[in-house]
């Protein structure tokens, strides 16, 4: 059975590849800065969009990808803002893959959006193996999940571009070694970026908006931002 | 490719079953309470599991099967309790499965055990497709993940018999509706023991170790406790 399943496997990764990668033209084409958001289930991924969406929909035309195992809520949280949202639901699986992306980009106005966050599935270990066609991944640990995840979960955290570390206003209620932390991430990743943020209090945010604005400001000097 | 990975699965999930149930079999010939705790990651397992074995293991002989994608971080910290542990990293995994568990009971002395703890990979979805041949399942919601995480992640909720809200100390901290939470929990499954609890404090644990003595007094008069 395992030679089977491992076979199956990588012909998904590899057809899931190859997808992602034209996906990733036709954003580039539309010159779309595309940002796939991933973390554990109640991390901040929701919070992070809407307070992205409140700052930035004045400089960029915002559209959303929301990835759910079940339910709506965020997707109509999300539509509130008056943003383009398209919800997937996947009943029994575990991360969103490219060719759930493509059938998304077919009903999205491409040629209306600047900027495409994708909150993946509330999981950091599946998300992290497909690709999506995104030209950036980025990570939320919340604070109370603890400074040893990286040793737990490290493909995640080698994958992020930006590791944003969520709820840091709860810092003085718990243990949490933010130097440790650093040395996990950076052990894994050297040129991760690691922003302390509170999606609840707005603290840290001004650096993570800079960052989407620089990136920004890069696709539509040279396309793809992609690494 | 869809109806292929399918029918690969559904293989998977029934070799599954098979097994399981042959560690069952196992366990209830040696009398193990066997249960299988699983939450999202950081949620706070390892402290439930360390927790249990300082209060407990005057009154019962306990054993951990420790399962993780990577590091031995936990089962390091459960082994300096004194109590037989077996680590299983699954690299590329995200859950763990019967046949895992049925190498770890081969090298487990099960002759000196009465109640077997696993502590499952830190994910809400995947981990509660897997019978490994465990009698209880038990979760934990940190509550920092938040009130609605029954509507996202369904199945997890649905399969627990005792459902813990762990990190009950950070509630002044934050929202969290716990008479939503219990609507939420119970409209998926009635049955559900939920016990709020706080495994830095200590508050509400008392309950959850009445709650596992029940259970070994059970197995002892009736043999398998098994839903």
């Amino acid at each position: 059975m395992g030679v089977k399943v491992l076979t199956i496997l990588e012909d998904i990764l590899g057809a899931n590849a190859e997808k992602a990668r034209r996906n990733q033209d036709q954003l580039d084409k539309h010159g779309i800065l595309t940002v796939n958001v991933m973390s554990s289930p109640g991390a901040g991924k929701t919070s992070l969009l809407l307070q992205t969406i409140s700052r930035l929909k004045q400089k960029a035309r915002i559209g959303v990808i929301e990835g759910d195992v079940a339910s709506t809520i965020d997707a109509e949280n999300i539509k509130k803002q008056g943003v383009p949202v398209i919800q997937i639901n996947i009943p029994g699986g575990c991360h969103l893959d490219a060719n759930m992306i493509e059938n998304a980009l077919n009903n999205l106005p491409l040629g209306d959006i600047d900027l495409l966050l994708i909150e993946n599935v509330g999981n950091l270990i599946c998300p992290a193996e497909f690709a999506l066609g995104e030209h950036k991944r980025v990570m939320l640990l919340s604070l109370p999940e603890g400074d040893d995840k990286p040793y737990k979960y490290p493909l995640m955290f080698t994958e992020a571009d930006v590791v944003l570390i969520n709820k840091i206003d709860l810092l003085p209620y718990m243990e949490f070694n933010i130097p440790a932390f650093h040395k996990a991430v950076t052990g894994l990743n050297p040129k991760a970026k690691i922003l302390p943020v509170s999606c609840k209090t707005g603290e840290g945010l001004e650096d993570w908006f800079s960052w989407l604005l620089d990136e920004m400001r890069k696709m539509r000097r040279g396309g793809s931002v992609a690494c």
